[in-house]
């Protein structure tokens, strides 16, 4: 044993700790806090914030991780001790580029402004958050300035979230995926929309949830090692390996709302659970990336949850725990519905296809916002001039417009929204991975049997945590760089079919 | 504003967030995490604890404290600043006696222990957990150690959770109220047991809790600053002031058993939802020991809620809760039946009157452990020796004698006991002087009427949280120390009516 190496993970493993106490706050705040506690638990996560911060900055850490770069040298590059160091190595040298003061700041301005937008949102008084909205960009350009050399000023932003991706590459990406996407959603529109009356009956809350376990279950996620509750936005959280909870929101009028994120949150939820258990209690047990991370709840929730075979295994025991709606409704008309494209003004609600028109809207208007070429004031219009000119209709308010999403209110505006493309387009690169090497999947998906994706998921992508760059991994797993070709094929062979096109 | 002050609170705040952070961290282990996240979840909250010690145990922290006692000596007595200061002090200077080495190794051991206990007692096998007893007595004689000068070995131990008192105050408390009931013991049970058949029926959960709710928000308990959850043992905690929760357990064929326990820790969390919202976030925001706390579980579990004015109130509500449960049961029967006085094996079972003599058991075992006059060996004969001459009773296993009790299992041995009983006291001492300030208050209760009460308590005790030691406490509400003739009289008052003493 390495005495500097122990006392490495030593270290990271209390922060880790701080962090995954302080998801624990957070998550029971959305889960199940009485309104009482707020103001003190806000002030609780600050303090494990601050106290996570003063010990990943502190320099007897930095000496540590500098003198064991021989080691992770020394090593096979892939060892777990190798991108341990090397991994420390960039959080510490990130970490080192912004003063703790500014890190205090923007916890603070972000917590308020996340409290504006959730007060003026449901007012649709975007006039209200307007001067938060202001503060937030320029933290954001603040923190931006902290990694002088950047090629455009979203880049460190972006990193924080998809490390390596840079905005000019992901506009290339991005460009060639809308030349592909935009005559898809012409065609598919151009076509009367599908009926998805059967998804709009009454649902009843308890056998909806149990419903929605039970799919969870039977694809792979591990109630021992989770567990699910309600909160007004579905989402997943990570203690431990051990420890990995998903929650999701019921409406009785709409089956997929709830059902669809389940099977999402379980996609995020199954790659935290399959990190290899070397790897607890570090900085490594996590996802790689928000663009990795968002492909697996997108191949669990589409590729997998909104397919054929799937349905071919499930519709029975989906009639059984809604007695009498589905009688007259046949599997292909529900299949339809729960894929029916139709271009719409809330991210969250859209279909697969014109999703990604969603994040590319997004994605360009917070580009123009860093770069300054979009002023605040002028956010609203330069939203539904989009939503008008790339799919087609208008917001009637910001509420369902520029307010929508939380991301630009509770957090710095550039580099949230990107990963929901990369992820749609992740998945299906990986998921034709995954069929190269078992081509019965799609079978064993009619059977109810899931494990061998599940298993091939684990094996080349979960078990690896964060010990390989997202690039790196992508490299890894289908060795070539991100590919939008077997995205737009899945498309088009899936929609092609449904749509007769 | 006193800047250094300032520094103190700011200081003392950072540590008590890390207390709470760990009580949630607590809470949810017991409530609802899945079993796979137990090993992680006892790492994290030793780094917790770890880092709390090293913030309280800071030179610095010292230091700055030593400074404020003249600003402490020049405030009223009785104010925040200076109870907090003053409060400090100790804190710090009993810190100070502790090596932190030694809180760490106590923690490990603690938390071993405690499993071994958890795997035995069902097993009934004493002799597995006899070692990690063995281990917790000689920590616990450690602990003491630290304290040198104490009159017994046991005083630092009881001093942690019941500041100020001793081992010899204690015996002289105890030995006068034996002395009191063992003769009211002998005259309830020389008569015919009461008939609490009534309380033996099937009470299907979802009423119990739905009416247990209904009681605890009726005497004060505020769920807007709280919760309820089903857990293993009930217990009380405590996030902040705004976020108080209590646990219950459910038995489908006993309804005195949650009830009581419902009532009995909303008796807990008022008390600590009462202290005054200036001490928010401070270490004075907590019930002053041990022994006060139980005194406001008991007062309202037992001098309200086993109570006839309270149940003149309440009964037609149970007889709707369950309906056709207690139509053929006279209130009077079921107020019998709810005050029930038989010698039994287990404490948290046993009723108003016997409880104090299973506690006198423990506390004079515990003395004799830690003075070394009971071999750990000889424990679970010299347990059921007294057992059958206190109260007639052999226990028929160990499950249900000595290893009743999770405490000297999962903590240290001695300081753990005394509280029960002491607070019974106290509960009577406290409730005669709201007596003699509001005579009104049982024909209050019997109109379910709980405020004022409520208010006189929170007025007079609850507010002040920690600011006093109990001794200045119960001299400051009731002119004097504590007392057992208020028990006595209040006992040979309810009992002398319902047996005709």
């Amino acid at each position: 044993m390495n005495p500097q190496l122990d006392e490495l993970k030593t270290r990271l493993r209390d922060i880790a700790a701080l962090h995954n106490a302080a998801a624990l706050l957070n998550w029971d705040q959305l889960t199940g806090m009485p309104p009482g506690g707020a103001e003190a638990r806000g002030f609780q996560q600050a303090v494990l914030a601050r106290i996570a911060t003063e010990k990943s900055v502190d320099p007897a850490l930095g000496k540590l991780i500098d003198d064991l770069l021989p080691l992770a040298e020394s090593l096979p590059a892939d060892s777990d001790d190798a991108c341990l160091i090397r991994g420390a190595k960039r959080d510490f040298d990130k970490s080192q580029n912004v003063p703790p003061e500014f890190v205090a700041r923007a916890f603070e301005q972000i917590a308020r402004s996340y409290q504006a937008w959730a007060e003026a949102r449901p007012n649709n008084d975007y006039a209200k958050v307007l001067p938060e909205l202001e503060r937030n960009l320029e933290l954001s350009r603040e923190y931006s300035a902290f990694f002088p050399g950047s090629d455009h000023i979203a880049d460190p932003l972006i990193d924080d979230a998809d490390s390596g991706m840079k905005a000019a590459d992901i506009q290339r990406v991005f460009a060639a995926l809308r030349a592909e996407l935009v005559p898809i959603v012409k065609a598919i529109t151009s076509q009367p929309p599908a009926d998805d009356a059967c998804l709009k009956q009454h649902f009843p809350t308890e056998a909806q949830l149990a419903f929605g376990k039970k799919v969870a279950a039977a694809i792979g996620y591990d109630f021992n090692r989770g567990r699910m509750d309600l909160s007004p936005h579905p989402f997943t959280t990570r203690f431990s390996i051990g420890d990995v909870r998903i929650t999701t929101r019921v409406r009785e009028d709409d089956l997929g709302d709830s059902l669809f994120s389940i099977i999402h949150e379980a996609g995020h939820a199954m790659y935290e659970q399959g990190i290899s258990t070397t790897l607890e209690g570090l900085p490594l047990a996590s996802g790689t990336s928000a663009g990795v991370h968002e492909s697996q709840s997108r191949t669990w929730e589409n590729l997998v949850g909104r397919s054929l075979p799937f349905w071919q295994h499930f519709y029975p025991d989906l009639k059984a725990a809604f007695p009498g709606l589905f009688d007259a409704v046949p599997l292909e008309t529900f299949y339809r519905a729960i894929n029916k494209v139709e271009p719409s003004l809330v991210r969250t609600d859209s279909d697969e296809v014109t999703y990604n028109l969603h994040v590319m809207i997004r994605f360009d208007l917070e580009l123009a916002m860093l770069e300054g070429k979009l002023a605040l004031r002028d956010l609203p219009e330069a939203w539904n001039e989009r939503y008008r000119s790339d799919l087609g209709i208008t917001p009637p308010d910001d509420r369902n417009g520029c307010m929508q999403d939380v991301h630009w209110f509770g957090g710095f505006v550039g580099g949230a929204f990107q990963g929901y493309t990369l992820g749609n387009i992740l998945s299906a690169q990986f998921m034709e991975k995954a069929l190269q090497a078992h081509p019965e999947i799609p079978d064993e998906m009619a059977t109810g049997k899931f494990s061998t994706l599940h298993g091939w998921l684990t094996n080349n992508l979960y078990t690896h945590g964060r010990k390989f760059l997202p690039n790196e991994l992508v490299q890894r797993v289908t060795g070539s760089d991100i590919q939008i070709a077997p995205y737009i094929r899945y498309l088009k062979n899936k929609y092609g079919a449904i749509y007769s096109l």
